[in-house]
């Protein structure tokens, strides 16, 4: 990702219950990583702003690509988590999953979430507003290195 | 999917517990969805033949759409369930989860996993071979509607 | 549990990610289960009456114990559920988890949970009315045959 | 709790999916986190020591009772977790789930669990050394102030 502004970076606990029966953590639980990822990433971007972005925001897509097999460990995954496109209506995040730069260099996997504005009380999507672009303005990165996308 | 082979058709009943705090069944539970879709239709596939889809395969790659939401109900979702490409290391897989013919025509999500053969023992890539060839042929149909590969 | 009317059975399907890194259904995985078969047993109990049971009902308790290892499989666990205890705020109940008897005689668990009905909306207490008690008379039972609670 | 000695306190991360359609803490999850509490507080027992108790444990009993709803939060719960009782086959753990010292005096639940030692080797009980009893016994305390269990 070089060249691209440094990326915000999460911290995400693994909980022993994330490996499945083949002993690592289950692809599925990789997902739930990355939703703490961004409740974690969007609240400390929000901070001190309006609350546009905390809530009423739905995933209308998910790619992921798994790079390594993780385990369990008390060692949290570090997640680089940096926005890839804006629109009107919303918005889409990349992600890298990776040892924290104290415990490794191991990638374990990297992926996007699509997310659509939305209010939820008259269940219709929402515009992006000038300050919700602007808190994400910073947060600009290059596209995810995804595989499969580039055939 | 019009002129596609019909896609072997699963139920996949839902649990209370799917649904999050927003009242809808949670964009990661899906995924959790169709891996129970895929280990029922797997086993289908496989009856009677060797074992050799069952055991030692790992998930490479997913991507999902959302189309609408869904909210817990005892009625299960249908997933449609197809091979979208085999390859000499694994094979990928299109689904849409729906709701059964009996209950309505919502679709609710459509989505792609890439999946490898794996030998857990060995913890080494295993090579396709000509009756997993043989099992997987039937079930071939067309790319995933996906629109976000589109762009 | 001789003697005592016939519990109520719900069947409740495994998915194949109650198993945890032992390969065994997850012990708290277990408590999910009971929560499947008390949505589906009390709706049940409900049908056609008013819908006193189905909402603003909190857990406040469970017990369980544990009788023998279950691994994922396509059959169902067979849940027998019925009434431990009816009180002015709530009711109690009891639960066996074993096979279905087309399966086998295993039992995997015995439970107890109890129950406050809530006024989500007043976030208060409710009282446990006549027309509820109704319900729920035709289904009380024996005690559960815990052996912790012995002691 | 007075009088016994201090209890061994291990902070435990909430996720956001730990809440469920009510937005509260799901009660199943409660015992996920106690299940991370224990992976977190067996490790520091035995630190140095032999690998006796982290692995070849199973639950056999869980007792909760359910004092304040809690829903999700950056901060931490933290989880004291105490040796409640030794025996030849195994041991029982009792917890408080409450607000760290910073955050509140909140307290969320109380509960223990019963675990046996087993080798999954052999597929069978293990007796509880005298290494496994020097490494339990810093950690005894008082019985759970269970409510339930006093009628």
């Amino acid at each position: 990702m070089g060249g691209m502004t440094r990326p915000h970076v999460v911290e995400v606990p693994l909980r022993w219950s994330d490996m499945d029966a083949y002993g690592h953590v289950n692809n599925v639980q990789y997902l739930r990583l990355l939703e703490d990822a961004r409740v974690g990433g969007l609240r400390a971007w929000n901070e001190g702003g309006p609350s546009m972005l905390e809530e009423g925001i739905v995933v209308t897509r998910h790619t992921i690509e798994y790079r390594a097999p993780l385990s369990y460990r008390p060692d949290p995954v570090a997640v680089d988590m940096w926005v890839t496109r804006v629109h009107g209506a919303g918005f889409d995040l990349g992600y890298v999953v990776r040892d924290p730069e104290a415990v490794g260099e191991a990638v374990y996997a990297v992926a996007e979430t699509g997310l659509a504005l939305y209010d939820f009380g008259t269940a219709r999507p929402r515009r992006l507003g000038p300050e919700a672009r602007a808190m994400l303005e910073p947060h600009r990165g290059e596209p995810v290195p995804l595989r499969w996308t580039a055939r």
